[in-house]
């Protein structure tokens, strides 16, 4: 089957984005043929801005289209509190929390989307934000995995060589999950990390 | 939650996209912004050349960037058999058949998503072709709804008028699928269109 070029491009192009196969790029490609012309142009536009108009905070690595982030430069946020996470996108998560604090993202390069390797984890800034002294507990909310876990206990013992509380996020049953599909890992933490009832 | 402007406006233009929800927005939305500049700039370009370079061919209204299409001005295709379809996209489909014949496409405005009204068709230029006089089956390959069967019976009254035999697709059970999930209507079709065995 042959399709006209311009449509086999738009489907190519699609098809490499994550979670898009070709039945959905297909289907997208023919979708986005017909909108109307200023609606196709506004997308096209904001692939492009979104990319030259968003960048990494220069204090706490958050994706911004300003400097510093609407967070850090928020006077209503908690400061001593300081969350790190592993990658910006997951500020968004957090957020959903309520948490009320600061963060700080270790993976500010994030035209990378690999783990990140400790070595070249930027902590030089991380010890600056701490010298100021506003931070009282540092909450390590990274990824539940060995990688988050080697990066927590470098982390660590980055952040005692300051007068400051180092947490980390819970180990358990996710809510609404079922006991008897909790893989060993998971179980044995939540049994560690049991509570008083 | 406040994101970057550039990044919510991206994520909400995906959205508008068929089958992308707020999660998947988002997703696609982060790795966009992660994706090497040139490549952002190919999916964008792409978006916006679809719309430029890709219009209905004038004899069959085959999608394509030259008139006639690829397959009307393939000397190979049988000129002697005609599928009508009602979308453009339907021909990719019977295209994977391996059909060799040549198409006309009924709904040509594709900027139009619904129904087709019987009425507002394009009888016109399809009683051109068949005035040719190389036709000499024309096949209905419409979608087998009420709408498919009011247009067929219209259609066929319009080709009833030259010396050409009309065909329609066959109904009946879809391979793989399963009698016991069949709805009353297909099964009644596939009773009366049983063949001997």
């Amino acid at each position: 089957m042959r399709l006209a070029r311009p449509l086999q491009l738009l489907i190519d192009q699609l098809q490499k984005l994550p979670s898009i196969g070709p039945k959905t790029a297909q289907r997208l490609a023919l979708h986005i043929l017909r909108l109307p012309r200023e609606e196709a142009r506004h997308l096209a536009r904001a692939i492009v801005e979104v990319q030259e108009k968003v960048f990494p905070c220069s204090i706490c690595g958050n994706l911004t289209d300003q400097d510093p982030c609407w967070i850090c430069s928020n006077p209503g946020r908690a400061g001593d509190s300081l969350c790190i996470v592993e990658e910006a996108s997951d500020i968004m998560s957090i957020e959903r929390t309520g948490y009320n604090g600061k963060y700080y993202v270790l993976n500010r390069s994030f035209k990378l989307m690999d783990d990140i390797d400790p070595a070249e984890m930027d902590v030089e800034s991380l010890s600056k934000i701490l010298e100021q002294g506003q931070v009282q507990e540092v909450i390590l909310a990274l990824n539940p995995t060995i990688d988050g876990e080697v990066i927590a206990r470098f982390l660590a013992a980055v952040i005692n060589r300051h007068e400051v509380k180092v947490t980390r996020l819970a180990y358990g049953l996710p809510i609404g999950g079922d006991i008897e599909f909790a893989d060993e890992i998971t179980l044995r933490r939540a049994l560690e990390g049991r509570k008083e009832f």
